[in-house]
Order: structure tokens, then C-alpha cells, then sequence
């Protein structure tokens, strides 16, 4: 049976935050007449509002979402209804100054912005479940209540608190891993430099230190940091259960750009199952190096599918412009339809946006929204209510998933560990690498899935490691099982390095993976910064290099040309049991990689596409299946594939003709 | 009748700081030989002398100064006398701690520079008017004394302080704008990210906090700043005023660069009238993106002259070399010269430099002076002593003015708010595009005025408008008066968009001028770095462009040609009753610029002159003018002009040759 | 006599730092079995190691240390056994917070790190000392004890501490100085900004202030810092002598890059004499701008030998990668041996490395060692077991001597002070200027040796002094005799213009320089940033030029042809007494410095060496001499030398071959 996300939303969800308390009341009734015009059943209420709903202790003042619920589901919209904790009130952090974070310099942030307290601080929690509680009681049974949203954003600007109340907690988190002291300063490594400890009362956040910190020091804490704030989202969530019983449960994830802050591998199984479900929001990143505004689209959209295990929901994304980059671009005529429908085509249950009306005031009035500044008389608008009506008849996609050959392996430990400190080259960093990797695939039209290092990856024909320094024995030994079975593996540079500790792997490396891949590296070469160095197939490396060599049995398929370790093998591949492991010993070129890649078996979901139509299939568990297409090129598309155009009716026998911008979406 | 700034000095002022204090008394003499020699008349004493007057709380020793100022008297010197409040000593600093500085993270700034002060200190400010008091008591009947000056460029090095001396201070500031928090969330739209204040101690100075700050929370803080070191100035002149009447008061103000930390507006109408001159310190900012060296002198006298409504007195700037910059370079030889008489031009009634003679150590050793290391066997002393001649031969133009027919616009509160955090792009910054517009009016050869938005415009046949974000409706109305009464505006991008309270105009951009302009923009589309688009006219956009349409009635007189907006308009022109309306939705090109300028009716002086000559006309209301040609190019200039040199008694039938480097002064 | 600095080890020293502590007790064994193949002799011991010998206050456990050098003893490997303060543990930390440092803002650092101390906490003094002598009593008669390594690397991370006991040290070291603050007064030109001090409770260390701070308050500071560690260094030398006597006692300088935080001219005379020895730590700085590795090592010996005024011990280099740069390269085969050589030809009694085995944990596992982490299957390990062979056949060098005949002054006072704040030109910082000429010198086969400008400088036949901005009247004479006696003199720009207080010498430029070199310059132009400006000799100028005059009898070798001082002289030359003074007022390009240096009479090692190819003579007083030559080429150098190379046996009559990448000894 497809499991429905959001049961009181028939077909797509289509919406955006409602942030009414800024308007004044006059402005709802058009709200509300404008949400119907644009087809908007979906709306996210008061994630802000904390200081609306208490404006004092202990004292709230309902009545005013009393008549914005009331007027919504008058109007056909549901509500995602916020706990409305991310922000505390100015009165909050006054009375409570130890809530506030404090950075490692030891620098006590103040309020006046957003999410401005310790993710473990007991007032905090003790206010904000106060607030959850006080919302589920009376809204539970409202029948605008479609869903409720917990928070907002944990950890985008209040990661990690270096406080005193934070370094008690910490303690108590390192306790529970280590049970003693002895285990800790062994993990830590703290024979090094004479730092071991010899009370628990002596360990404390990473503050600033005087040069280079303990990397597993370092590593522990952002472990810590990520688990603090799922400690608080469960908190919420079971609150939500056990006094709103049957109403979705979600928060709303962020998988834009290289941010990796909390480890969603830990998170997405306590947002996953009975009442509860996988939301996200991705903003694309101005002139982002790695990869164009639809490559960035569709890599979080595939993250957080991947999280999700099947369909999720876009919570939000942006009509056009961002404000909080130095240079904010708007979005051309079609991109808010496109961006919106490639999310929907890797898995989302519709397309929200922040937000519904642009604010006039504040940090976020040059964001845009559904309802620009400009109102109705605008091409947001007209697309938005373009984008209603494509959504409506894309109901039945409700629930089909999207089913990937390929995974890519995408571990957040590790990517810290590889972003720590003193490391050989300060260009390895590992989520863009993976990013990287991701838009390569995304190119040459193949979809892609997100994997940890650790699950079961047996329905994948071909798993990618673009960068994977830190791995357990457990997970080592489960990527060699899959290529035993016959799973065919891409493994780039600096993987295998270290444990989970963050020791390294003596010996040898790529350590973990030396015996897998036959290869055996004594010293890493990385080239200086801007560096190059082309290898004997033509290819060009960039960043890193190896002294290595490749054992008997290992076939060298390209070895360097020039640089440091000229000579020394670059490309490899090896036998392993049933499958084949490939690896790099460099960071290939995107025309090399996606060579390669192709090699070693990636598959297009249409082959034949022109460069710039992206194409994506989304199916039923009962075989109905939908090819969306997706021409970001400026030339209309003529491409191989047949069935009904959702969107038009139109019937296509063989071809398809997807216009320039647009986007057709097949019933095959 | 003319008014007189400094009667006490006979024709135009020559001289500079005197920090005898730093010398031992024997350089005195010689100090006093030399001012002589270079025609000296005036001299600014004791800005840094608190702790040699007062060594000890409330001990004064005025013994050294009573010989200086009888030495310079002796000599034909008066003197401009320092309260000397800029800078405190060493024991107040350590006696009142609390009297120190705090910024926006938290940190206390510590003495042994300058300015480490918080201008809402009690202690200071009782310290401070103690000390302006005895030396009023001491001088006020000196027959040295010609003028009072009050500190020293305010807000210099402290302009915002963030501690809770200035928390206070700022809410009683807040109360008298808003009187009740309620008016205060609505101005501030606290409505955003839950930020409602409830009671009045919860609000604070905008210290840093997690993310994005409350943008009109900053602007009122800058507006608070502002009016805190214009509340000592007041102190200080009310006092002076009391206890030494009849004697000029002043402050220097600062008119270097995008310098535009004070509402200078709101600082001219205390510093003019009776008994108050205004005088400006103006500093050349090596290696300017937007102005050369000579067009930098032009826009601070400029700007100046139009704070003081009339002649000014230009109390510093540098005979050659700075030393605060990472690259200080010399002034080639004539700069000295020409850079003083540009001011004198311009509605100084002299020059004066910051300093008479080079110090040998502290911060400011390497900055030049009149007297250098070197002493008089040097370039700089020969030209010092020539502009003295110079300055003497050019009497009679004391009490001349300047008559602009176009004023350049120009809001403090404005450029902070477009400043502010989240906008659309960081490059639309509008200090620098105001005095880029100066600098293209300066290379055509035109004088211009600033001017505020609220001010009477109606002398100016043209005005012009770069960027102005933040306008009140008054101001907004005075300005379509201004068309609709037969006057000129240009009108650049991104200008009457939000209100006085930062909040956004509704509607469709440009917000307060749409219907003046007949332009009406739904969406800005942002260039990226250093991106350029192409006009149809041939022109070339930079950093900005918009999604406009013209509306009836309105001309286009170009549209893109290319970038995200092709074929929308760029340029427009609209009649307003009996004058005219343009509008600019890009960032022109210097070139294109100056030629929209031109063809909006800006006129040169002296039509005709090369390019690097430079021509200003200052006139007596009797009619007595006078034509200052100052040559910066490399060759000699014929410009076609008549009259008396000044400056060598030669007179010109009807060309004038102006030597490569040189200076003419001709009395029309 | 030959001194022999480390009597208990025979012929050179090999080895390195060795970290037990980090590593189970079954390692220990393959260490010594592995430093046997190596050929080591010496091992550094306990440098971090506080934290393992006093795990709590005054419990040592000093079992685990017994069983480490009796090991050690027992393969014939010598210890340098370190004092191990350098690190205090966290309990040490923990419970006297007021010992960690502070820095200028007022953050006090935490630990985790290393080096976390207050140069002048009592309680960490106590605490050191009281380590150091239990060391003492228990190893002082061990028979594996060759020296003791005090501390490490002084001021590497806590140079500067501004905390309140550091404060009160520093006025204790001013009341030395000045003994009364009107002379301290006076010396840091306190009336400049009012800033004159009237209790010596008001003086603190130059704390974050408002803007430019006092540049003698600094310069001041900055001596005391060196003092205040350079007394730690004493007292547990001190210690040491009395409760260990007749052991060499050292500890590291360092000599990478820029580094001169520390004043080595007042720590040499405190590490030299019996029972000391100078040893100092080195690292090649990738992608240094001035000089390449080779060059940069030959910097380094240079500068240590001339600290040591004959032999010394290179204590730490690295056998490839750092970990502490950003981008961090390995060494091609062939540079570990050729690094160490080159350090040994220049007066190094042998190459010891950071560290024996690289470790699996901490901030510096990605550090190279002698035991990489690959083990023995390494081109590192192959490298470090031929080198140990190497310096055994170089035994014969021991307490051998290079004599230069050329010297540059370096002086780390007038360093700090030309890259003080405010000064003309960013650009113009000593360190890579001199730097920049010892580089010229060594493309050029000249061996230098650095000496301060106060030293007898009678042996060299030139003296370079490449940027002297501050000297004292007595070292300006000295230069001056040094001169007439028939000595050549080449002075740099900014050389000569401020006394020991940071006083400018008023009367003209070059101030102490200016009657010696017979040159008059009344003002500095500085080129803008990248600017150039061309000489009429065809040379090119950088970052400098002035506006100058040769007097009388000075001969102008070249003069500016284009540039703001267009004529002006640029390279003068004047005889004094017997000598011979040259002046350059711009900083010539590299090629045009060495043509100049040529000029003034620097010959090479080795007449006609091929570029590459480095030439160092090393001799005992009884007349063996021996010739290193390292080939730094990629191709094959024959070069006219004759002798027997002691690495091969090799006899070679009159031409060498030195293979690329090579190194051969010649015995001549």
C-alpha cells in the first residue's frame, strides 16, 4: 500500500509559510482568496510566532491562530502548524541570558535574530515544550490541522554552544560513549601534546585553543552537537504523539549546498514511520563551483529521498530571489516551475515555498515569495498559479517513488573528520567532492540515491565513494561484501584513512580499502594549490596525488604523466569476488570522472538526451510509472519517449517535443 | 553683508594643528620663525592636550600653553584653541573603565590610542565639559584666541559603542522617537522571527547575534550613535557660548571617502548662524575606485560647503603622505597646491593642515606635515611657503560663494539602510555610487551642490538622485514638487523603495517614485560579480538590473539588449507638470553616465576646457567673481577665459594659459 | 680545540623526536630494532610527555621513562632528554585557569593544545621547574643521557600574553628599562594623543585599542615577551647545570620562514659556553615567495650557525610532509638527504628529524617522520636508513667550521618596529627583505652569515645590511668603523631612520645612514601595490622609491628614469676611509640585487657552479676541509673540484660528477 505522507492534503501538497502575525487582518481575507486562486492547499503557520502566541510567561493569546486556522480551512487549506520554538521571545532570552549560545571564543551571542539559545539549555526546553504542549492541546483535533512541523531548521544558526552548560552536557554525552576516562583519552589520542585528562571536570567544548585542536576532540563534539538538537526534536515529537495522536509529525531538514552540520543518517530514522515524516527545505547557492542551480536541485532532492526511503516533502524553496547572500540573483521566467517539478519528480509530495507573502520588514524582505512585493501583477505570481494547476494534475503521482541503480555514499563523520584540522590538503574537503560527483551523474542523466557507508546496499548495480576518509570495520567490511556479491565500486582519493576514532590505518592505505582495491599508497603527493597533472589516458587530475602501486591482480588503468609521482598508477580496478572495485587515486576532471563513471557501468534514465534535459522516472508500486522531462537548455528538446503529458493531455507516440524552459511530464 | 568666519584673521586662514606639547620649548622659537616665513596666520593648538593641561584629576596646568599662545601671538598667529576632549588621559581611562568603549561582541577597547571613550559616558562627559570650561575660563579673553574648537573628528574611532551605558542611553533615545514599545515593534517589525519586545529593558544595543539582525533595530542604533556625539557637541558649544562669548566655535567633521557615520544634516543647523563655523577635515584615499585624487578634494569641499550653506573652513588635511593607509604615497610636487586652492575654490576660507610640524614619534609620525623630518631643505616646505604666498595675494575672495545649478541628493539615514544586512546585492552600496556620480560631474566640468531629499530645491535646475532606498513621503513629495515646478531629476536604481522605518513600499517598485517616474518594476534581477548587460542605446549596465515595464506616457530611452531582463526599459523619461523625470534601472557606465548627465542639462563652468582642468567659479554677491583654473594634467592648458592672476598680477585678454600642474586665479 | 657538543654521542647525530607515550610497549622493541637499522644514535625524549611523568600534582611516574631509555641505552641510541614543560596537562590547566593565555582582545584560550601558558604565571614556572628538576635528580647519572632538551620551541603558539600577572610583569620590566615614567614617557612619545602616563598602574599591555596603537608601547612589549620566555629558558637551565652538571643542556629555536618573534640575539649568549649548545627546528614553507626549499634550508643553517658562532645541532626538520599549512607537499625522492646535508655542510653536528614514528592520532599524525605510517615499505624509510649510513661516513666533520666572508644584518628589534603600525608602506616588512637577500646570495654559491648590526663585523670583507630601519648611535658607529677600516657596505632602504625607541632621526633621511652613504632624501614616495619603476641602468625598482639627492662626492651608480621620483638618484656608492659605502633606495628586482651584490664583491664557493648546484665548504682549524656539493638539479652537474667523496669512497682528480638530485663530500 502507498503510504500517504499528509493524509488530509488530497493529491500534492502546494504551499508555503504563512506568517499571518505580520499583517495586519485586513490582509488574511486576501490571503485567503489568493491561496484559493493559486490552487495553494498546504500552509505552514507560525514558525515564528513564539512571541505572538506568549507574549509573557506562561500566558498565551490563541485567539488570533484561532481565526487564522478558521479562515484557512474555510478557504480549503490545511496547515502545517509549527511548534513555533525555533525563536524564543526577547523576554525569554532576557529572563533566561544562560539560554543564550556562546561561541568558542566565549562570546555570549544575544538575541534579536532567530534561534538564539543553547541547544542544551533546560530553560529552553523546559519553555519550548511548554509552547508544543500548550499547541497540540488546543489545536489537535482543529480540522485545518493537517501536520505538525516541529521547529524549524535545527542547527542552522546554533549548532554548537560552547557554554558551560553545553560542556556539562558534553561530558555527560562523552560518558555515555565512553564509560571512562581511560577509553576517552585513548580515543582522543591525548598522549599527544601531554593532553590527558585525568578528571571528567576537565574536559570542555573545543573552545579556541592556541594552534591546532584535537581532531577527535573536535569530531566527538560535532557528534554531540547534532545528537543535542535531535535530543530536542524528539522531545518535541513524542510530545506531539502522545497529545496530538495521529497528526504527521515532521521538521524540516536543510540539504542546501555543502551543509553537512547534523548527521541526518541519525536523524531520519526518528523521522520515518507511523505519523511521521521526511521534510526539507533547499535553497540553490548563487555561482556555486561545484554544480548549476538544477544539478543543485536535484542533489537534495536525492538526499533527502534518501533520507526519507521513499517520498518526501519539499518544505520549502524559494519563488526567486534569496536575501542572505552577497549577491541574490532572481530566478528566470519557467525556473520556479522547474525547480519546483524536479523536486516532485525525485520523490516530493508537492512543492512549498518560504514564503507566502514577501515581508516588508526585517532581516528575510528581500527573500522572495509566492506573494511578491509588487502583489499580483507580477511574473512570480503567474507562475505560482501556473504551478497550482500543474501540481493539481500531477495528483496521482501521490506516492510513486523513484527507484535509483546507482548510490552514491555520503557519510557526515566522516566528512568532519576530513574537514578537521592539520590535514594534509585543505582542498579535500569532502561534501563538495560528493557534490561533485553527484552533478556528474546528474549530466550524463542518471539518478542517483544517497547511501551511508553502513546499509544495505545489495539493490544498487553500482556504488560510488567519492571521499570517504573515516570508516568503522563494520562498514568496511559491508562495501567488500557488496563488491564480493557482485556490486561494482568507484572509490576516490583519501578514503579508507581512518578509523572511527580518527586514527589512522598503519600499514599502508588507502587502509581500509588496501586489499579490497590492491593498491597500497606509502605517501600521499597533494599538488599545490591550482596545481594539475595529466595522466597517460589523457585524463586530468587535480588537488591530490599518490606514490602508490598496484598488487598482482590489480589492473592499472591510467597512471600519471607528469607531477610528483609520475609513473605511479592513477586508475585501477580490481576483481572482487562476484564484482569490481574501482579507484582513484586523484580528483579526475569532471569530463574524466563522468568518463569513468560511465565505465564502470552509471546508466542514464533516458539515453540519448540532449545536454540540459533532465530526465527522471517516478513510479508506483503497481508499474505505473511517470518520465518526467526538464529542459533547462534555451532550444526546445526533441527526445526519445512516448506517453500522456500530465500537463497538456497532449499525446506524444514516439517523440517528445519539450519546449525550451518547460516541462513535460509522461504517463508512460 | 558678507559674513565673516574668523574675524579675528585678516583674509583667507593659513596654517595648522600645533602640538607644541610633543616638542621641547626651544622648537618653539624656531616654530614660531617659520610660521612666519610661511605666512602662517593661524593655528590649531591643544586637540590632543588633555593630559599635558590636566596631569591629575581636576589639576591644571595651563603654564605652557599661556607661552605658547603668547609666542604665536608675538607673531602674528592666532589661534584656534582645542578643548582638547578627544582624546582622555591614561588616568581617566584607568579611574573610569566603565568610560571605555565596547563593541558589538562584547569586547572593552582599551586607551594608549585615541577616542577610547563611550560617548553615553557620564564620566566622560562631566570630565570633559569640566576641562572645555576652565580652559573658556582661562582663554576666553587671550588675545590669541580666534576661534573654539570642540574635540576632534567625532565619531572618528568610536562612533557606535555597544555597552550598557549605551543600552540606556539608547532607550531613552528610543522612547523619545516611538513613546511606547508597541509603536516601537511596529516600526521595527519585531513581528518577524519573533521578536516582540514587551518591556523596554529588554531591548539593547545590536550586539552580534546568531544570524541576520533586525535591519531597522541597526538603523535606529545608527541614528542613536549619531545624535549621542552631536549631544556632546552641543554640551560642549552651549558651554563655550556661556563662558567665552563672541568667539567662533566649530568641530572638525570628516569628509573623506564613503566616511558617513554621522547624519551630518543634522549636525550643520547646530554648527552654523551665529558665532559657529563649519570646518571639515578631508583626507584623499589612495588608490579609490571611484574618484581620483582631484575629484576626491572637490566632492569633500563640495559636500562640506553645502553643510555650511555658504564658505567653510577646511581645518585638515595632508601636505603630502598619510599613514594610516597600507600605502601611503607622497603628493607629486603642485598637488600640495593645487589640492589647497581646489577647497579655497570650493568655499574655503583658507587651508590648514593636519600638522604644522611632523611628529617623531607615536601613531602618526609618518603622516606629513608642513615642517617634515627633513625641515625646511625639502619639497614640501618650499611649497608650503609659496601657497602662503598664494593664500595672502587671494584675500579679497574671502566671503565669496559657490552658485551650483545642480545638486546631487545625498541621505545619510538612506545609505545605511541600503547598507543594512540581506539586500538584494552587497554592490549597492550608495556613498560610493554618490560620489561616483560627483566624480562624473567633476570630469564634465560641473559644480554641484548636495543636497538633502527634504531640503528646497528650487534653486537647482537639476537634480540628481543615485541611490536613495529609504524615503519619507514628505521628502518624497518635495521632490515631485520639484519636477512638477519646471525642475530636472535623474533618478538612479533601487531609490525610493522602503520608508523611513526600513519598510518596504508595496505596490511595485520604485515604491515612492513609480508614479512620478511611470516605471513600474516587479522584480530586480541582481547582476552577478563584476557582470555587465548591454543597453540598445550602447550604453553598458553594471551590478543592477530590473523586470520594469514603462507605463503610459512614459519614454524609454533605451532597454536592454541583453542579460535576465532583454528588451525591458533601462532607461526612461517622463514629464512631471512643467519639468522632467528620468529614471536609470541600471548602474551606467562612467561614460554612459556623464552623457545621460549632459543630455539632462548638466553644463560645465567653463565650457570647453581639456580634459584635467579644472574650473570653478567663486563670487561675491556684489559680483565680484573670480574663475579658479587648476591644471592636473601634464600639459600646459589654453582655456578660453579673461581676466587679472591673482596669483602673479598677469592679466589674461581672452585665453588663459594655465601651466601643466600650475594654478590660475583670475579675477573676471 | 674542537668543541664537541655532544660528548656521549660519536661522530654526527641521527634520530629524532620519539613519542613512546603514544604507543603500547610492544612497539618500543621494533623502535629500537628499526633505529639500529637506521643507524641513529640519538633520540629526543619526553618532549610531551608532562602530562604521562605527572599525571597528578607531584605524583611522577617516571617507571614507563626507566624502560624507555634503558631500551634505548641498550641499542646504542643516545637521549635527548626533553624537560617536558611545554605542554602542561589539563589538570595543571584545570586548576590554575589564570595560567592559560590571554590574548590582546581579552579571550583567554583554553587547552587541548599544547603551549597553553602565561610565559609569566608563577604557577606554571613552579610547576615547570619543579618537573624539570625531578627529572633531573632521577636521569642526571643515567647512562643513556647525552643532553637535556629544555622546553620546545619557545613562543611558538604563546608568544604575547595580555593577561593581568603578564601585565604587572611587563611593568616590572619597564621600571627596569626606564626606571621613572617620565623617561618612559618620553621614550614612547606619550603627549602624542594624550596618552602620557602619571601611575605606573595605568600601564598594561597594548590591549585591542580604538585605532593605531603606541608603536614603542608595542616595540616595548615586544621585547619584554622575548625576555619574559628567554627567563624561563634560564631558570631551568639554571636548574639543570646545579642538579645535572656536565650535560649539554639546549633547547630548540626555530628558523622557518619569517619567524623572529623571539630576539636569538639575546638567547645566543645564553646558549653557548659549556655545557650549552644551540640547536634549532626547521620546516620548508611550500610556495614561500621569496626563496625556494633549498634556499630556505640554507636560511635556516645559516642563521643557527651564526646564532652558535660555530657548530650546532639541527634538533627537528622533517623527513617529507608538514601538517600545519594548508596545502602541505611531500618531498621528492632525494630532497631528505639533500635537506639534511645542506644543513649539515653549513655547520650542523647532524640531522635529527620530528619524529621518529608518525603518529596514528592528535593534531599532527599527518606530519612526516622517519617511520611513515606505511612502516618500513616506504620511500621515507629507504631515504632515512641511507641517510643514517651517509652521516656515518661524515663522521670525520664533526666540529668542522664554515667561515663566510660575507654578512647580513639581521636585528630583530628594528624588524618589529618597520612592521609596526602606520607605517609608509605595508610592503616593506625586514624579514623577507633580508630573507630575500640571503636567497640572491645563495643562487649565487655565496655563504653568508648573519650578524647584528652592534656585533665586530671585521672578518667579512662585505656587510649587507637589506633593511635596517631602527639602530641605536652605537651600532650606526660600528657600521660606520667597520666602513673606514676597508670594509664594503651595501644599505638597503628604510635603513638607518628611527632610534632604539622608535624616535625618527629628523634632518633628512637616511637619518643614521645619511652622512656614511652621503645620500640626502627629504621624502619617501612608496610605489603603489605591485607598482615597478625602471632604473636608467636598465634595472627594475619595487614597493620603494625616494626623493633624494646624492652630496658631494657620493658617485650615482643609477638614477630613476620614469616613477614619482623620476632622476632622482636610486644606487649611489661613496668611499669612507678605507671602504666602501653603497646605498640603494628602491628594492631591486631579484636578478638586478644579485648583479649589484656581485658588484660589491660577493664571490661564490665555488666559481662557476651550474644553477642548482649548491657549494658549501666546511673545514677544521687544522686546514681538513670538505666540500658539499648538492645537486638541486634534475640533470647531472660536473663541476671543477677534486677529492674523495666520503659518501662513496670515490676518488675524483679535478672534475666532480654530481648526479641529479645527488649529494657528494669531498675530502680535498
Amino acid at each position: 500500500m502507498t503510504r500517504v505522507l499528509v493524509p488530509r492534503v488530497n493529491g500534492l501538497c502546494y504551499g508555503g509559510d504563512y506568517n499571518p502575525e505580520q499583517w495586519p487582518e485586513e490582509v488574511w481575507a486576501e490571503d485567503a482568496k489568493l491561496m484559493r486562486e493559486a490552487g495553494v492547499n498546504l500552509a505552514t503557520v507560525g514558525v515564528f510566532a513564539w512571541s505572538a502566541l506568549e507574549p509573557a510567561p506562561g500566558r498565551y493569546e490563541f485567539g488570533w491562530l484561532d481565526r487564522v486556522l478558521d479562515l484557512l480551512h474555510g478557504a480549503g487549506v490545511a496547515v502545517d502548524l509549527a511548534t513555533a520554538t525555533a525563536s524564543p521571545p526577547p523576554w525569554f532570552s532576557h529572563r533566561y541570558p544562560e539560554s543564550l549560545p556562546v561561541d568558542a571564543d566565549g562570546r555570549r551571542l544575544t538575541y534579536g535574530s532567530r534561534q538564539a539559545f543553547c541547544p542544551s539549555s533546560p530553560a529552553y526546553r523546559q519553555a519550548a515544550l511548554a509552547l508544543a504542549g500548550a499547541l497540540a492541546d488546543r489545536y489537535h483535533d482543529h480540522p485545518a490541522l493537517a501536520m505538525w512541523h516541529v521547529h524549524n531548521e535545527y542547527g542552522c544558526h546554533n549548532p554548537r554552544c560552547y557554554c558551560d552548560v553545553s560542556a556539562a552536557a558534553f561530558r555527560d554525552w562523552l560518558r555515555d560513549r565512553y564509560r571512562d576516562l581511560a577509553t576517552l583519552n585513548e580515543a582522543w589520542g591525548t598522549a599527544f601534546w601531554s593532553q590527558r585528562y585525568t578528571g571528567w571536570e576537565q574536559v570542555q567544548p573545543p573552545r579556541t585553543t592556541t594552534t591546532t585542536p584535537n581532531p577527535t576532540h573536535l569530531l566527538d563534539f560535532q557528534r554531540f552537537c547534532s545528537d543535542a538538537l535531535l535530543a530536542l526534536f524528539k522531545a518535541e515529537r513524542d510530545l506531539l504523539h502522545r497529545r496530538s495522536p495521529g497528526v504527521p509529525v515532521t521538521t524540516n531538514l536543510m540539504a542546501t549546498g555543502n551543509f553537512a552540520v547534523l548527521d541526518y543518517w541519525r536523524w531520519a530514522p526518528e523521522m520515518t514511520g507511523k505519523d511521521r515524516l521526511v521534510s526539507m527545505d533547499h535553497y540553490i547557492v548563487p555561482g556555486d563551483p561545484v554544480a548549476p542551480p538544477a544539478a543543485q536541485v536535484a542533489y537534495g532532492a536525492d538526499r533527502t529521498r534518501s533520507l526519507a526511503g521513499g517520498p518526501w516533502l519539499l518544505m520549502e524553496h524559494s519563488t526567486s530571489a534569496l536575501s542572505w547572500r552577497p549577491y541574490n540573483p532572481a530566478k528566470p521566467p519557467g525556473q520556479l516551475i522547474r525547480d519546483s517539478l524536479s523536486h516532485v519528480a525525485r520523490g516530493s509530495e508537492g512543492a512549498l515555498f518560504f514564503q507566502w507573502r514577501a515581508s516588508r520588514y526585517g532581516g528575510e524582505k528581500w527573500h522572495s515569495a509566492m506573494v511578491p512585493h509588487a502583489g499580483t501583477d507580477s511574473k512570480i505570481w503567474r507562475e505560482v498559479v501556473t504551478l497550482g494547476g500543474h501540481l493539481q494534475r500531477l495528483a496521482e503521482v501521490r506516492g510513486a517513488t523513484v527507484r535509483a541503480q546507482v548510490a552514491i555514499l555520503f557519510d557526515h563523520e566522516s566528512a568532519w573528520a576530513s574537514d578537521g584540522p592539520s590535514q594534509p590538503s585543505a582542498e579535500m574537503s569532502a561534501v563538495p567532492e560528493i557534490r561533485r560527483w553527484h552533478a556528474a551523474l546528474w549530466r550524463m542523466g542518471v539518478t542517483a540515491d544517497f547511501a551511508h557507508p553502513a546499509h544495505d546496499l545489495s539493490r544498487y548495480h553500482l556504488v560510488l565513494v567519492p571521499s570517504l576518509y573515516l570508516i568503522d570495520d563494520a562498514a568496511a567490511a559491508n562495501l567488500h561484501r557488496y563488491a564480493a556479491a557482485g556490486g561494482t565500486l568507484v572509490i576516490g582519493p583519501y578514503s579508507g584513512i581512518a578509523d572511527e576514532r580518527d586514527h589512522v590505518r598503519l600499514g599502508g592505505y588507502p587502509g581500509a580499502f588496501r586489499d579490497l582495491l590492491g593498491v597500497y599508497v606509502d605517501e600521499f603527493f597533494p599538488l599545490p594549490p591550482g596545481g594539475t597533472v595529466s595522466l597517460d589516458s589523457g585524463a586530468t587530475g587535480r588537488v591530490w596525488t599518490e606514490h602508490a602501486r598496484a598488487e598482482a591482480g590489480t589492473t592499472v588503468l591510467a597512471s600519471y604523466a607528469d607531477g610528483p609521482v609520475a609513473n605511479c598508477p592513477a586508475i585501477t580496478r580490481r576483481s572482487v569476488g562476484a564484482g569490481t572495485a574501482y579507484y582513484l587515486g586523484t580528483r579526475l576532471a569532471d569530463a574524466d570522472l563522468a568518463a569513468l563513471l560511465a565505465s564502470a557501468g552509471a546508466q542514464p534514465a533516458l539515453p540519448g538526451a540532449p545536454p540540459g534535459l533532465e530526465a527522471v522516472r517516478r513510479a508506483h508500486d503497481d508499474g505505473r510509472s511517470y518520465l518526467f522531462l526538464l529542459n533547462h537548455a534555451g532550444a526546445d528538446a526533441v527526445v526519445p519517449a512516448s506517453g500522456v503529458d500530465l500537463l497538456t493531455g497532449a499525446t506524444w507516440p514516439d517523440r517528445v517535443t519539450v519546449p525550451a524552459g518547460g516541462v513535460v511530464v509522461l504517463r508512460e
